[in-house]
């Protein structure tokens, strides 16, 4: 991982709205970031109605004056193209802008993001702001960034099922296949007479009486995905060519995979993300109702690192752009952190090498959809609970110093078509691709490990153990790079079951990957998530959940199911696990293939994290009670710890070399 | 309260559709109903087709018929304009009478309601209609007086996204705003350049992206809630025009809010409400699982009584235009009533100063949508169960003679637009502006107390106590008389939080009340309903749930949060609660309030409640065990009490004198 | 019931499609079948983008050799038109094809069943297509049954809103009433004013206000039914003119009644279905948590039996055309059948008659949307596990030879409009009249009974007893019928409550049935499914749910509710209960109609089924434990089984003669 290779500094950054505040307050809000040791600020990214308030007439006083005013105040800018916000003048002159539905309906003006990527009119004024914005500021001083556009996807918008996406996934259809046959050979458009003639003849996959085929919502999930890249890429290459030498970022989402974020980050060269570990708590049905409630004002341990790691692997460097400051007011219910989580938060950041760690935002606005949103400061100015708990971070942050990254020994891969194959042919309602790969990465966090997350391009050099959830199309390149792997392997069902078209694979599941552990699925089952499928093992009794697979093989399984079948086989340096584990199956299996590949495990308690980074122990605290760091390695003495004490309190960390 | 001056007589009351049943069985009907003690008939409210059969041709002979032998067997007539059912005739010719729905739909014939109120189209048919049947009857004898319409709102038909209501929306914004630049900084519109550069640019807040404005939204609410009042004014005048003697109602529903009842009330001589304790108690997720399963058959012990005081406060007179008779057909479950619970209701309209108690219907219809709804009959014309426990009734209200009714000790400020601010910006799943009020009227019942709802424009003298669940937006003249006020004044979460146009008040909420209270609410939280917020007082422990605000304060807080911030605050005669109180919490609060304002508490057993009526008391019993008067201040012999006795088993009531 | 009189051969099939395979492994695949002891294969009924490629352009080619080798394997053929998968090319030169859903938006292309009954256009190419195909393969030697279409109804497809319909149903309904006054009349439109002035007035009950007339719900019920019923009569009409001698067929559904498949099935030779007893367990609400968890990999034990019993009563013959080989794909999970189950389900379908039992699909398809979906053999063409549980079942047929079906003892009346008519008209949420008819039916298997299901029009002579659940409707004929009965009669809440048109009889329910029971019903209510309403009867007390009556009547009721009403009347030989009874009521009152009928009882354990077959008794084992069958009347001798033995393991079956 080429961004594990330099030092890296953690700059202090926080996202800002001039245009909502009177520019009298502008010199004192940027004297006060400088105070707190902010050194970015990222500003104007929804701001196009007041850079063109009137189609073609510009107004860039404004936003010359805030960046002039930073740069006095020695504050780097974060700079982009307003167009997740285009303004009611140009939906209203261009309506072919809004997506649609999928019902079809347009998804009209009032909030953000209500443009289609395959709007081509969309494109020509994408590209029209970003190029009249880059001409404009690629030369200021104060400019250290650019960021495309604003969270990509948010709000459910890569797909549109829009007339200009029909026409343009054609299209796209017409460059992958070449022929109108091999697209219905690919499909298997035999299967009830959906054979198409030409690509004219072929539809958005909605609307339709029962599911469609699984392999046209597979290549229409391709071509959505791809739509975004193409649209990302065209701003890069205006920016890049006015200002060749500012880096370009990007803020992804938390728990989102609608796109493809490693292709994306390959036109980056930052990937930042917006971390809101209480919303997303809430929100989200990956996490149990247990876990909710332990973690409602702390946010799940694994939440910020396993992004953190994710977006680590998909650009040369990589940050927060947004840092949950406060309550936030999007999610079903919005609790406030306690005490201290916000600083923690921040720290986990630097605990596994960003570049940047930015505050979203820096004062609350008191009015439209995020009036109950909270900054770092109040919407009278004063500042937030939260404002004492930043103060002194950046002084720590100079006292340590700049780290050393290094390549994690272990590996999860990730694969974004894996999700969307998933998605689209579920089998079992309640299989989530991203569910098992969080709890995967869970379960070895709890072991102490520090993991690297990469794609399924990466290369797998170095690492002691690489672990593959349900990844159903393994291409013939990664299919080598698994084989030739020395390496532990640990694959989990599901994988190699597919082709890129989302058909079976020839030879029966695990098709590709037959060489590699010599198994035959034969039947699989899917089962309600309440339903314990027991795993008898010599250690003693266990529990799957959700997936079962019937396999064939010469091998002796090291665990079978109650009913005798093969519950987890191993063949030299590959496992393969023939269910979705429950905690305590996966805590098995993952210790199990990390004492072979010679890693060592140390079982944390609940709600404890420890993180590696250079030379750099960090240990996170998000239990109820404090933790004494020796018995994870920690020094005895107080004074040898850069942060923190031998004694981590709850909501807190410590940080010491070793 | 000037309804609470005059002497007051309750009329009993019913529904007749004439037009339902063979002309020759109308005398016969007409004479059972002068039998049991019936003085007022509701008709005609949905006859349009048989008025006006065909465009322009009108046949009054069969309503002359009805009218003239009402008149003949002395009862009085309420009738009024057909306009909830415009006939399919009208709807093919104009078809923009129709309203969408919130994916831009139009909503069709086929039931009932199916018109926009911002159909200018429709406008001129519904005066036609009223201005037709006002000359026709206005000076009939038997007509005592006119209904408007027929539940205005009901089926969620307050708010329409037909092209109609947009222009129109348009209109008033105009008209509120004065101009766009006001718009846009009254809502915010910088926020996501949603800025409009002019009227004709906004929508109306459907389809979008994500969430709307909440300011947009808002005014949305008010516009639709204006035009339900200015629809009605247009029926109102023309009635007023032709029969300046008879006073108009309208009927209104429980649980309801979408328009401003205060204010469409200012337009009526009477306000009326249809009353069905069995149907809202299975629908509303307010009441909980287990008061659902106590009160299936009874319905919940405040229902009737909360809207009797709600409908109270909205027009010089009240009443129950419908009250439910037996088993209905629109709830999900439709239980039978407990033997007397008919009656038992029928007497707590009475209990609270009711003009009219009518039930609906007379006889049950064997055809169409509500052909499984109880009458007073059976289809067959035989008496249904209900019948023999309302024979008597008009004998006891005869021999109890008019009351004297009086402002009560207590009052509780309800506002609408309180309602529609929270729905529109609820910040958590699961707050309630009616849950909350709801409890908090229950708890003070619990308590004894006869209690007066007001609007927020009502003056507050002669309250010893008034409590004001979470009402976000303090008009200046409200705060003038909050801070006036010198009885007791109990506030909740919430209130001051938002300016007119739903953003967030100056100085932090509760912005202009801290004049009143000195606190300022700096952070909130939102929890989901079953996770438990302990609050420590020096009596115990209590729960609160939902909502917490962390408030700074010199203050010395009554109760406390379990981690320290405070959860109750008083200064001077003005309380301020931090949270939404559990059923223990809400009891300590308003007890200890009640107490400084020094009224009467006395706690009443579960499902028992007791009204101060004039110089009546009346004690309804909706629990399974008896209860014994003498407890609760009733006489010792039964020849004390004007109804019932000393023992008032369950379904059943005693009124004493005291 | 004519089909019991005639010996019954039962014939294997299997479900084959060639058009996704290559030409070569066909004789292999035919050749394997035979071997199977297969005698009849199904195909072609999705194959018109293969039969006509382009607009009038037929290639018989290949189904010309697919038959010719069939029929040189000496297998025969069941055929049928395509016409549940119109071509793209088709749709896109006739867009009206479409079928439209209830938001009035046309259901579109990308996978099967897209077209509405009423499109004239699809008419005209239905009849082509299936013109074309009879006239090629009428006389082939290999054809020996047709069938019409696939699955008609699947995916929701009887009622479309779409221009098309509302057409037709305007003529259906002048058909039906001849003239507007006389439906306004029968529908009760004065109601709401929902009169009409001319057919031409009306539309479809979509998209109303509020809920529409139910009687217009129901018409627009009947009239969809006809409309498959007289598109599947187009097909069979062409189909007999080419070839008389060779019988129809068509495949129904399990838990499906959106169309009279009583009165469909009179236009057909032998109704087939498809059965899949783990898909429907895991997808219908029908079946308790408990059952879910308990028979997730075998089915309920009832699922089949009921569909066999049900279709066996639609036409002169019947058998299953689609058998569930191993895992599906379509259910919400997806288990594993438990080994032996489909070799048990299979037998079953011979325990009530069938002629025919046919595996769906020979071979798992590797694409398109039921790719996971089991066969026989794997898409590697290798045998599927489930393969040598069929091995043996044919030889074990031959064997024991042609079987001698007789009328049952007892039958369950079961009526197509009633479901629709408490659909439409539900009362209470949670009542299901399919629900109340298979837990009648599964409670009298429990009691080892072999039913006949009969439709409205059936003869009772020779049964003993026949049980009715709700059926609202009861036509003259019917009454008649029922007058005369000798056996006794049991009939369930709701029966004869309405007319034809759905609305209240006279004289109150049960109207036309007051003289056969003397009860007048003058209340009913409905109540959440959790609540339990208390029965009293002289051996204990018991539960009901769902649905209580009050009733009037002179008769001494046999058990009571809990507050005094009756809840179970008898009055000669006809019963009447008065609330949908829980398990343990409804064994009570089945097992006492059942003592007075003279029918012997046998309680079986749990999962353990009985079936009477001519002079077979065949024993099926659900449950986890072996059964003696001893007890339940069969030999101590093994050598005296036809088939198993006399102990039966779980996932077995025995059989003997008795």
């Amino acid at each position: 991982m080429a961004n594990t290779q330099n030092p890296v500094s953690m700059a202090l950054g926080v996202c800002y709205y001039p245009e909502h505040w009177p520019e009298e307050m502008w010199p004192t809000d940027f004297a006060r970031m400088k105070a707190l040791g902010i050194s970015q600020v990222r500003i104007g990214e929804f701001a196009w109605s007041r850079l063109e308030p009137d189609p073609g007439r510009f107004d860039w006083g404004w936003l010359d004056r805030v960046m002039d005013i930073a740069g006095d105040h020695d504050l780097g800018i974060i700079l982009g193209p307003p167009t997740a916000t285009p303004p009611k003048w140009l939906i209203d002159s261009v309506p072919d802008i809004l997506a649609h539905d999928r019902h079809g309906q347009p998804r009209r003006f009032g909030s953000r993001r209500h443009y289609c990527f395959s709007s081509e009119n969309y494109r020509v004024h994408s590209r029209r702001i970003t190029h009249a914005l880059a001409e404009r500021y690629a030369q200021h001083p104060a400019l250290v960034m650019w960021q495309t556009d604003n969270e990509y996807g948010c709000h459910d918008t890569v797909l549109s099922y829009s007339p200009m996406a029909a026409q343009a996934f054609r299209g796209w259809l017409a460059q992958r296949y070449g022929s109108v046959a091999a697209l219905n050979a690919a499909w298997g458009n035999v299967f009830w007479s959906m054979e198409y003639r030409s690509f004219a003849e072929i539809d958005l996959p909605n609307s339709t009486v029962t599911e469609p085929n699984p392999s046209h919502v597979m290549d229409f999930r391709r071509f959505s995905s791809d739509q975004v890249r193409s649209f990302n890429a065209e701003q890069c290459a205006i920016l890049r060519e006015h200002a060749p030498d500012i880096p370009i970022s990007h803020n992804f989402m938390g728990h989102f995979a609608d796109f493809d974020h490693h292709a994306l980050g390959r036109d980056l060269d930052m990937a930042t993300w917006d971390s809101y570990p209480l919303g997303f708590l809430d929100q989200e049905a990956l996490y149990s109702a247990e876990d909710k409630a332990r973690y409602r004002r702390r946010g799940h341990p694994d939440f910020a690192a396993f992004h953190h790691d994710l977006y680590r692997g998909c650009a040369p460097k990589w940050g927060v752009m947004e840092q949950q400051p406060g309550p936030v007011n999007w999610a079903p219910h919005n609790a406030m952190p306690d005490k201290g989580m916000v600083r923690l938060w921040s720290w986990e950041a630097f605990a596994q090498g960003a570049s940047l760690l930015s505050w979203f935002r820096w004062r609350q606005a008191p009015f439209a959809q995020e009036q109950m949103h909270a900054g770092l400061r109040l919407p009278d100015d004063t500042p937030a609970p939260v404002w004492e708990e930043l103060e002194g971070i950046a002084d720590d942050l100079e006292r340590i110093g700049p780290t050393h990254p290094q390549q994690a020994e272990v590996a999860i891969l990730f694969d974004y078509a894996a999700q969307w194959m998933i998605e689209t042919q579920p089998q079992g309602r309640g299989f989530s691709y991203s569910a098992q790969a969080f709890a995967l990465y869970s379960a070895l966090r709890q072991l102490g490990q520090s993991i690297d997350i990469i794609g399924p391009d990466a290369a797998l050099t170095g690492y002691k153990a690489v672990f593959v959830p349900s990844l159903p199309h393994i291409p013939e390149a990664l299919r080598q790079r698994l084989a030739a792997f020395d390496g532990m392997l640990c694959l989990f069902p599901r994988c190699g079951s597919k082709t890129e078209a989302l058909t079976v694979v020839e030879h029966l599941p695990p098709g590709p990957l037959k060489d590699i552990i010599p198994i035959r699925v034969e039947q699989v089952e899917s089962l309600p998530a309440d339903m314990v499928i027991a795993v008898r093992h010599e250690t003693g009794c266990y529990n799957a959940h959700h997936w079962r697979e019937q396999i064939v093989s010469d091998l002796t399984p090291l665990a079978h199911f109650q009913d005798g079948g093969g519950a987890w086989y191993a063949s030299g340096n590959v496992h393969y696990v023939a269910c979705w584990p429950g905690p305590d199956f996966m805590q098995l299996v993952v210790q199990d293939v990390l004492q072979h590949a010679g890693t060592e495990c140390v079982l944390l308690p609940e709600g404890v994290r420890l993180r590696r980074h250079g030379d750099l122990r960090i240990l996170v605290n998000y239990a109820d009670a404090p933790v004494d760091c020796a018995r994870y390695g920690g020094p005895k003495a107080n004074a040898d710890y850069l942060l923190g004490a031998a004694r981590t309190p709850p909501c807190d960390l410590s940080i010491w070399r070793g």
